[in-house]
């Protein structure tokens, strides 16, 4: 393969590895290994994941969104979403096709809908959270109540004193696997002021992370309704890599607004 | 700033941001900040080190070597010389400039010279070794006698049933402050056959890495005076991140040979 373009981007320190490819002549079928090599943070570019930009039409994907994010998690595998992947897609697409306004965006989980804001900040609907209950998860013999809470993907929810209370996270957190079979985002949260937290996060198949995008929306709607508020309100959500705020509607959707950053353009054979 | 040139390279996984910059006209004085935002492996490139190509003229430096290795440690920090950085560097010249056969390089340790292997390798001179002695490391409640080598920087050498014995390297090993009041590169090594060794490798400030070439070069001179060998033999010494061999010769020189490889080019604003 000769070289091909790449930009390298990331939102809260989330970072990505682009791949322009709009008619999808450039990749064809994007290969798992591929992927790998993109995202090794030693002998590759590194990233959380690789997303090929490419029109829906190209992917043979029916969609009313002309662009198509094609997301990959660093593992290779390919995932519906990415929270904090999606506003680095759009301020991409801003740079190179002249995007604005407002931006539909097809993705595995159907088209989402992305907002340039006067800011510079981006915008982004990640749909309608539900609310599960609670369990527990623990970091070694610490323990403490979880809000299960869905946002595409499953989040358990927990309090704490200080973000130090759940040391390094290098391991994985406890948690109820008859609750969540599938593995679950753990997030340890603290309260900063009135509708603001921080929280910090441990991803399933990913470890501690610089930030998850669905996770500030379910550390949001945990809190929020930890402090009897409920949709029609908004948090500040900060986590290791910035700063998010999420905007819970009146009409029970997740808007998570923050940065998107493009740092690096170029083109790699790997 | 406006956009400026950058190459992504490794050699056996320890990585480097290489900036070219013949004449000095694109960075002047390169900040400590600008090497800690490009070597951020999530909000920047990502690196063990920035690597300015510059000639030695432009740097202000009298040298018989043409080209001058401008190294910089992920923190910000000047350093030296780097073994595997080296290599990178060389690879970039050939790409670049058609470097073959013999390369002089300036460094901030002298004028090295790098030559281009006929099987694609490229070999750095490292310089003498001193052997100093031995004293001891430890990981948690478990300890080994370490040898004392220097190769430019000071290492412990420790001889391990199991590599798997350093565990995982996350806390720094315990060594004799008093033998080495600036700190230590501490390297496990298991033999794995004759004039073959497999080594993991903690380095101060830096952590566990995939590579560290005087440390193999270390390890080299470690494993052969324990083999009764010394001056005039080679070692295979695998790491993390690949195959090093290393040649201490008959006038006591250590030679590092292995791989280096150009994975990206871009632009950057970082």
């Amino acid at each position: 393969m000769t070289d091909y373009p790449f930009v390298k981007g990331h939102g809260t320190e989330n970072d990505f590895v682009l791949l322009p490819d709009p008619d999808g002549s450039v990749h064809g079928q994007l290969s798992p290994e591929r992927v790998r090599a993109l995202c090794d943070r030693r002998a590759g570019l590194g990233g959380d994941g690789v997303i090929r930009v490419i029109r829906s039409a190209a992917l043979g994907v029916a969609s009313d969104a002309e662009w198509f994010m094609d997301y990959r998690n660093a593992d290779g595998s390919v995932s519906e979403m990415c929270g904090n992947g999606i506003r680095v897609f759009a301020r991409y697409l801003e740079r190179a096709e002249g995007a604005s306004g407002t931006l539909a965006v097809g993705t595995r989980d159907g088209v989402k809908t992305v907002v340039f804001e006067d800011d510079g900040r981006l915008t982004a609907d990640l749909g309608e959270p539900e609310v599960l209950g609670e369990s527990k998860v623990s970091v070694g013999d610490r323990s403490w109540p979880a809000v299960h809470v869905s946002t595409g993907n499953p989040h358990a929810v927990a309090f704490v004193d200080s973000l130090d209370d759940a040391g390094a996270l290098i391991e994985e957190p406890g948690y109820d696997r008859s609750v969540y079979p599938e593995g679950v985002n753990v997030e340890f949260v603290v309260r900063r002021g009135e509708h603001h937290v921080a929280m910090r996060v441990h991803e399933r198949g990913s470890g501690a992370t610089r930030s998850c995008g669905t996770g500030a929306c379910a550390v949001m709607v945990a809190s929020a309704l930890a402090d009897g508020n409920g949709p029609g309100s908004a948090y500040r959500v900060d986590v290791p890599g910035g700063e998010l705020t999420v905007t819970w509607t009146a009409d029970n959707r997740l808007l998570l607004t923050g940065p998107a950053v493009l740092v690096a353009s170029g083109t790699t054979d790997l």
